[in-house]
């Protein structure tokens, strides 16, 4: 099931879009959330993207651009002029606005720094100041701190003095008089002591509180492990420099996830599917490419046995069955490892168990096919002998896609690879070579 | 950069526990979150497992067992008799509980229910009447309610006398004497309005509603759009029977994250990486026997062309070649579109422009790379044709991948088939086998 309204309220839109009825869209538009509208301009050719985007309310086109993918948003940010990019940008929260200005092309950047306002600007250039993807990058400065020393009662009137408060606010930061971090007072608390109470009494400390180096994959597993809504951020001397939201670490959790399916197809999270044709052409060539490569080394090794083939041409009627074979089972290991690393799960102390494991798995399954794989064969080609060979060959090539399954992940991470992005490739360049070398040099030597 | 603190402690942990150090072990739980622990359960290998629940905390035992997945919580269950049982559900909220009492054995199931106090009973029973997937699974009871024609000082009192709110409770719900949903008061406004405002004054409806059938997908979304902390349940007649909290929903989007990379490998998200080794055999050769089908009926055509094989070797040379780049090629589009099926971006509006976008894209990588294989091919075997009709099987290859990798899920979606469970077997059989006709078939006419 889908949601059907939103869908449908999207789908009404491309159709005024494209039947030229600009009013009618506008008028759809007025009850969209920026998401929303988002989401219809991600689903539209080109051309009825411009218009679209021609016709939204400018009040939100900031909103809307940190929506969008990063390649969608530069077809967007093409089409805007230096005045629209700055008055978008005052849309923004810090954090936001900070992974905007990042993915402006360079000369735009300056231009909206320098058509920004100056202590906006200063906040701005301290959050660029950390990488994209650390505590740093995804904080913002809008915290509410208060003393220890001071009773519910005078937060209490802070507060209402101080009027509106940042959304996804759940809890104040208790800071001495250096602003060093002390703890937190959840909202929740305050609302339920009685107001004579001390700050210091109630205050909690749950968690340490994030440095701003830290990477954004551990920040969103501190969220995920202690179910948090807004964390705070501390530099080096534990000075509160801002705080974390969960609305932003359910975005890094999002895009962390699409990246790893996204990856293992070569391509990238932030891909538009109406790029222009021959960009994304150029882009997927790459990858096939890398791939052409594993190809053309298989068909070498194959071509070292071209004298065998020759004289058995059922080899090569049989020969795909033990690489894809092991493709798939090494697969297995790849994937299962790849998740155990992110979550943490793989260590030194228990590789040697997983490796046993995984391996134990690829013989007993390599035994398995190899049986019924050699029984098909005899019955199909009559021939016991190249039975025998294949079973032989899937045996083989089953433990070594285990092994190489179980190893390359670790091989990678300590090289620095991104094992969702290469493990792959790797895997079945192996596992096309060794099989190939297994069933036809058993061929060779025996038949 | 991993959270190397964390890493470190498990690592300890798991140190103690090999070394039998069992009072070592205990300190360190102690410093643990229960999420932590969980993640340390899951890396261990089955015996030091058992060792480390046995001496986990009865007090946590509950929160540990809703961090776990589903087949290392079949592990840990195993080992424990009904009455801790009983008390490892007392820890946990009413959702959390319905989806801990889904998961054990059935008869277990009768026996904690019948433990259970009469109104826990109740309650869970009645979040047990919606299926686990929908707002309805997901929701917990513990909303707090007020009236609309009140003051904010009677809210205020009314809370202090009321004494702790459930976590995560960042909005009151406004419901009016029949209980019906009308609206929220975020405890923001609560906090910086002046007490003699009236609720209805300030209080909102930015949602509407989840009705209790909405899927978790769509309430992920919904979520995410409007980066909400808690949303309201609502029955048909629009009474108020529940809220969902973001923690919830992360753990939704993780989860649904983890599936979709999982079941391309034919794994299941909750599989155990230290299941017993039969079991997890016989899981995964399910899914190599699926993919020797696939293997076979390449073989089966390549059985066809044997003849024209045996005349030509260098053809069983270069054959797999066009199936593999056709599989990459198709891989891209697939994944693509999957995700674009995800991202509610695919609609019957722009389906025509994507399939034209992505044919073209194949196209033009069909031209590109047979060029250059046909370059190759011509350098390496000195063969002109060859070379020539591997070139023309990579154009036809490359652009029947496109063409399937869009459609497939389309139509895998319509038959309500997970595309990115079966997508990947459906479209390599389909590109092995257009690949491998495409260059035997045309070597067969012309050669």
């Amino acid at each position: 099931m889908e949601p059907e309204v939103e869908q449908k309220q999207s789908r009404t839109l491309a159709e005024s879009i494209s039947e030229g009825s600009v009013s009618a869209a506008r008028k759809i538009m007025l009850a969209m959330h920026p998401a929303e509208i988002a989401d219809a301009l991600e689903s539209l050719p080109p051309v009825q993207r411009r218009v679209l985007w021609n016709i939204s309310d400018p009040e939100i086109d900031g909103e809307i651009l940190m929506e969008v993918g990063d390649e969608v948003r530069e077809s967007l940010v093409r089409d805007m002029d230096l005045e629209e990019l700055v008055a978008a940008t005052e849309q923004l929260d810090l954090d936001d606005l900070a992974d905007f200005v990042q993915s402006l092309p360079e000369q735009l950047t300056a231009e909206v720094l320098a058509g920004m306002g100056r202590q906006d600007r200063e906040r701005l250039e301290q959050v660029l100041a950390f990488p994209e993807d650390s505590a740093g990058g995804l904080m913002n400065m809008d915290v509410i701190t208060v003393r220890g020393d001071v009773t519910l009662d005078v937060v209490l009137r802070y507060l209402r003095r101080r009027g509106e408060m940042p959304k996804q606010t759940d809890r104040l930061w208790v800071v001495d008089r250096y602003g060093r971090y002390l703890g937190e007072l959840s909202l929740r608390l305050l609302l339920t002591h009685s107001t004579d109470t001390l700050v210091s009494d109630i205050s909690l400390r749950r968690i340490e509180p994030l440095l701003a180096h830290t990477t954004q994959r551990e920040v969103a597993r501190t969220f995920e492990d202690f179910d948090l809504v807004s964390a705070p951020v501390v530099d080096d001397n534990n000075r509160l420099i801002g705080r974390i939201t969960i609305d932003d670490v359910v975005d890094v959790i999002r895009e962390e996830a699409e990246q790893s399916v996204m990856s293992m197809a070569g391509l990238n999270k932030e891909d538009d599917i109406f790029a222009p044709i021959f960009k994304s052409s150029r882009k997927r060539a790459l990858w096939l490419g890398v791939n052409l490569l594993t190809a053309l080394l298989a068909s070498w090794v194959i071509a070292q046995f071209e004298g065998t083939l020759e004289r058995v041409v059922t080899l090569a009627v049989l020969m795909s069955v033990v690489p894809s074979m092991g493709g798939i089972a090494g697969s297995q290991t790849l994937t299962l490892v790849i998740r155990g690393q992110a979550l943490n799960q793989i260590n030194k102390n228990n590789l040697r168990d997983l490796l046993t494991r995984e391996v134990a798995i690829g013989l007993l399954n390599g035994v398995l096919w190899a049986v019924i794989m050699a029984a098909l064969v005899w019955l199909w080609f009559g021939d016991k002998q190249i039975g025998m060979i294949i079973g032989a060959a899937l045996i083989v090539n089953l433990v070594t896609a285990a092994y190489a399954g179980a190893m390359l992940p670790m091989i990678m991470k300590r090289l620095g690879i991104d094992p969702a992005l290469a493990g792959g490739v790797a895997l079945t360049t192996i596992t096309d070579v060794v099989g190939l070398v297994a069933f036809l040099g058993l061929a060779t030597l025996i038949l």
